[in-house]
């Protein structure tokens, strides 16, 4: 839980008149959920005296500058091709970056919703079928972002944890450093598989439901280009474990309902196996990074990287696509 | 910033629907704002189709269960003589407070409205106002809580600060222990002054304006039975100082509206540098105390205890009542 940057009612009432005619702020609530970015939500009174909520979202350090432009005309894009996911609020000289308490920052629409901790079959079905219509949406974005978190990038990190692993579990270094030296020499090379832009991160935190539907999906600021199917494999891994057991009727039901909208071909079906480790190992990398070096007095708990020791041995255990009903 | 208890919306959700009749759950927000206790912001939506918002405050170790039904009822008193306050939604069956997580809990009225961080002398008269309305609707209220941050408690909080105190800076044990002493020989005695419940903790953060009115107050948990004058004190070191710079304008503007709604006698008067000093060593202590000993891993960062150094340097060098315009 996080607001890295407060910021006064003042502070927020005057950059919205200078920047914005939308009306005058009535509330301004820091929101405790969310790990990288500090998000407020601001109701506003409009000239009709009718209440309109936003999120005024301040980029923090891990969220770079250079990419924000990416992100929101991703968002952009996304909700112009019926995505229903927030937008970026353009101010009156059209710009949709602002400066505010030492930050970049953007005014984005607010997402009714809410989302799910307890899933049920339908509801990994239901997350399948988003992303298949997310991925046909973002085919034709003109924008790219490499992916700092692939192959390059695990290796860069596991350099950076290596020394430490097994502070967190004796054994873990081996099994990173073998698993690593695996994927090197078996990860699909570029342009083998469909590419796009991806989410990268369709955590259960990302995805509104109202009622047992998807009604919305929110965080792209892990948006990048890279295979499709390794975006399922990420999403697959996020939703369709209970604790640490793999629910293999789960998965089916969200890669059927994916496939209803995008259809995987021959090789995309035969490297689900290692996208599913690769999108395992990513997690437990970045996790463990964290669990090692966040500050003692930091805002944000991190997240217990042995849940992704489970999947990712789960993985290394079957090498057999057909049992996630490809 | 503070959610201490995370709770799922599908637990909100349950905890709703089994307890109240007021509407489906649309979201829920985990509230940044806060030191004390854990509160969301939830948004029902009724039969009607409206969306109705509430606050779920879930009661954390720093405010004792023994005292809710004090601090609820208090809220329920005010409200019907017309301070603008949150108010406790009962359930279905009649009671206000719930277990949910772990916490006892409640679902409490939204106020609508903004805190201000610059203050200009038109806002320290309103808060002025706003006390002595607060003291008179209060006077008729049957429940009654000791100060546990009375002069008793001052001392327990410095035998146990004591030692460390000169951590925070050289010189400051020494000010602390004599100042103690110094109250402890003048401090007013019970029923010298008109005592009745006070807010005591009404600070920028617990007033909220529409524009330049206070349209309402809110924090109830520390209230307590003692001196109106203290509560007044209290407010006055809370709201008229610039940085450690004392605005006796502010204070006179205070005192003034104040005492259009309730006439301090002789005796308050007499006693208000008494109080004031009492008020200021009260929030030294505290904030001394949670200075030295907050775990470095909390979610809140400790206020400055210096700048409440400042204010009980000032009013150690002023003794007349008079400079306040009371």
């Amino acid at each position: 839980m996080a607001v890295y940057t407060q910021l006064s009612n003042e502070a927020i009432g005057e950059w919205l008149q200078a920047h914005y005619a939308l009306g005058t702020l009535d509330f301004a609530i820091g929101i405790a959920q969310g790990v990288e970015n500090t998000n407020y939500l601001l109701a506003l009174c409009d000239a009709q005296g009718a209440e309109q909520k936003y999120i005024l979202t301040l980029y923090e350090k891990r969220t770079r500058a250079e990419d924000l432009p990416f992100f929101l005309g991703l968002m952009q894009h996304l909700a112009a091709r019926g995505v229903v996911c927030p937008q970026p609020i353009a101010r009156t000289d059209g710009q949709v970056l602002s400066d505010i308490g030492g930050k970049r920052a953007a005014l984005i629409s607010f997402l009714h919703g809410k989302s799910r901790t307890v899933m049920r079959n339908q509801h990994t079905a239901q997350v399948g079928m988003a992303l298949g219509k997310l991925h046909l949406a973002a085919q034709d974005f003109s924008g790219t972002r490499a992916n700092a978190l692939s192959l390059a990038g695990w290796q860069a990190l596991h350099e950076t944890v290596a020394p430490r692993l097994d502070e967190i579990q004796p054994g873990l270094q081996a099994l990173i450093r073998d698993e690593l030296q695996f994927l090197k020499e078996h990860w699909p090379q570029d342009h083998s598989l469909p590419r796009g832009v991806i989410h990268a991160d369709l955590f259960p935190d990302n995805v509104f439901f109202t009622g047992d539907e998807v009604s919305g999906v929110i965080d792209f600021y892990f948006a990048c280009t890279d295979f499709f199917a390794y975006d399922l494999a990420i999403t697959l891994n996020a939703w369709c474990f209970e604790g640490r057991e793999c629910n293999i009727t789960k998965m089916q039901h969200m890669v059927k309902q994916y496939q209803q909208q995008r259809l995987l071909n021959d090789a995309e079906k035969k490297a689900l196996p290692m996208l599913l480790r690769g999108a395992a190992l990513r997690f437990l990398l970045t996790r463990a990074h964290d669990w090692l070096f966040h500050e003692k007095s930091a805002l944000v708990t991190p997240k217990d990287p042995l849940e992704y020791v489970a999947k990712l041995r789960f993985h290394q255990a079957n090498n057999d696509a057909s049992i996630y009903g490809v």
